[in-house]
């Protein structure tokens, strides 16, 4: 009986520890691409993921990214990778740069989180908001999926979702990724928020597509530094790198209806940002604006 | 030995307890929004819930309502909702008046099902047809994302999402939601489909839009309290609100090639309710129909 | 002590190994359709397939395959179905032929998948390319949804979903869907690559429809019997049934530089097969070139 006993308690006790061992990866993968919904190519990655380990937990960030806008891809993480627990793993794939010297790369950030992504701008963002912990380049030597070299490669599939999807679960180390590289990553340069000069200067980071508002960096402790009362006049300067696109004046307003219907005014937006619209109209779309690192404004009384 | 052994099974036996507990709660959360799947903002939520139970499963209805219909919202629910389990919670964001004075709620309904979701009409359908076990509002001061009040509040993030999760995942009871309301929740008033004084009225609930036909909520029980044969002739009137936006006579069919091209018909469609199309045309955009609670029609001889 | 703890080692026991036992099938369920993502019909056969067995891993291919095309429905599956794992149960509802005298089977795959699908061609040519292991009918008096066969019959969620799922949880055998059917399944039929009288002939599987370039399925291997150097010229005809649509010279390029703007070539693209594009153009829509079973192209000197 003891011997039978023994050897059961080691066999239970063994399948709990496995079990535990398994379990103290994130286990959770998300994915982010300019992909599509409409073909295989977002299945493909998950199956590959899938068949990784069949319990991970699998989610999107979103894949209809406009076809290979780093921007959009640096911006979606920023808004969104914060919501997320600890030892989650992203995966983004937005890779204008695919057959180039562009890096292969797996950022950890100081929250604990991962990004699996070609070095191409799009962790600028993540890297600035949550700073950078390490970065690793993936050794594609032994971190791509069986057999892929042999013909025509995926690398969304047989590379960055293989090499998210072994870390998500623990099949591979953070330090088995691949050798360590230095401290930082591609940056996109875009004009931080700051007042100077008795003016306001930021960046368009999104625009609030539906309505075509503007939406700037500019969040009210910044803004707050210039005195900014209800009914005030700025003169409003938007610019593409240094070309100006749009120059007027507006009140600030806190409801669109303190201004009458076709006449632009500045408000805070949903997250306490400042921001541009046309009562009842499209200020984005009459003006041609629109938004990316590229995108940057003024204010000043 | 005796003792490791006490200790051993304790432990083993508390971590399947443990489990047991853990799995009492249903573990499903189903999502539907207006918010559309281009940006992170239903990542986010999902984000939030894994947070509080990476075990969840996670699962949506659409996110592609159109922007704050909730005549959508609530249609959706009551279309889909019964081929999901007993204990499954959805979490519904349609939300025109946030910001206003609408509660947030959680609605329990006869089927042991829960419904996250501002109550402001979304809750109509389902509520009507498994019926009200119970409705609480959702306490904000206790259950809500920490942290979230410092500044921007998302609430279909930071409560819903939120609450939905930690109630899917047993971390909180139903009871724990909040207060007990009243058994009852924001109707939306629409026409039941009925026979009265030789008429069949009803409502128009969705299009069939891939092919413009109209769908109303008149089953063939309903109908058949009126004598219907294959080539009778009827009056059809659709009315928005009380104005008539169409009436004209067709005949009923059985297939739409039993009536001319371009002709009208009426006919029982996939769901078994009487449906109004023209054969090889585009009933609602040739009439400028659409659907919702304001729709209703009626059919005499 | 002894009777307790043999009584506890059994619980334990039988525990473990009826875990085991659940996990003895995949769990892994993939769904694809023609249905979009608007409506709640996804949903429904999601809340189908949980309510079998909530811990199913639910995965979809697409469901943005366009309205009743077979082709799309076979190519995706084909395109897709290799990057999950053996033993995934795949659900591909595209059913033009809705209550006719399609069959209703399941297709088990020579690499251990199983296609849970009508027979109308959707099969076709993952059994081309995996193999046919044996093929087995649904059998709907036993496979469908409790209470279904009541009212309207939604066969994806009543019959398909419901029977995939419970194949994928284990709580059917492959040989409890049916009675086994001869190891056939519906073709399409398409033309083969192959060299034959100094011509490469072949089919248009599907366009890089983002840039309007045309595939074909002619692989390098094939390709390589016509001896192909940059700057050869070659006439491609392309054919939709026996209707030529397009015929012209154009060189072979090694990237699209190399020919002037507005200018034909063949190349290769990044599945190594010969494909047609004009230069900054968009050779599918210039000359009405689409996909499918029924376009064929002919390549020679």
């Amino acid at each position: 009986m003891k011997k039978f006993l023994k050897k059961f308690l080691l066999t239970v006790g063994s399948i709990i520890i496995f079990s535990t061992s398994v379990f103290s990866a994130s286990e959770i993968l998300v994915f982010q691409s300019d992909f599509g919904l409409k073909d295989g190519a977002v299945s493909a990655m998950k199956g590959v993921a899938i068949g990784i380990d069949k319990d991970l937990k699998i989610y999107d960030v979103t894949h209809d990214i406009p076809a290979y806008s780093i921007w959009d891809a640096a911006y979606r993480l920023y808004q969104t990778a914060e919501y997320w627990p600890a030892g989650t793993v992203f995966v983004s794939i937005v890779d204008p740069g695919v057959g180039t010297e562009r890096l292969s790369v797996v950022l950890k950030t100081k929250n604990g989180q991962y990004f699996v992504t070609p070095d191409n701008g799009t962790l600028a963002l993540v890297a600035e908001k949550f700073g950078i912990d390490e970065v690793r380049q993936i050794d594609e030597a032994v971190n791509r999926r069986q057999d892929s070299e042999k013909s025509y490669t995926f690398h969304g599939r047989d590379v960055y979702a293989y090499t998210g999807a072994r870390l998500a679960s623990g099949a591979i180390t953070f330090e088995q990724v691949g050798k360590k590289l230095p401290s930082k990553v591609e940056m996109i340069s875009y004009q931080k928020a700051k007042y100077e000069k008795n003016t306001l200067v930021g960046n368009i980071p999104i625009l609030d597509v539906q309505y075509g508002n503007i939406w700037t960096n500019i969040d009210r402790n910044t803004a707050s530094k210039m005195n900014i009362k209800k009914g005030d006049i700025f003169t409003v300067e938007i610019y593409n790198k240094d070309k100006l696109i749009f120059k007027d004046k507006m009140p600030f307003a806190n409801s669109f209806g303190d201004v009458p219907e076709g006449k632009n005014l500045m408000y805070y937006n949903s997250l306490d940002s400042l921001s541009f619209a046309v009562n009842m109209g499209d200020f984005a779309s009459t003006y041609k604006i629109e938004y990316g690192g590229d995108w940057s404004v003024k204010i000043y009384k």
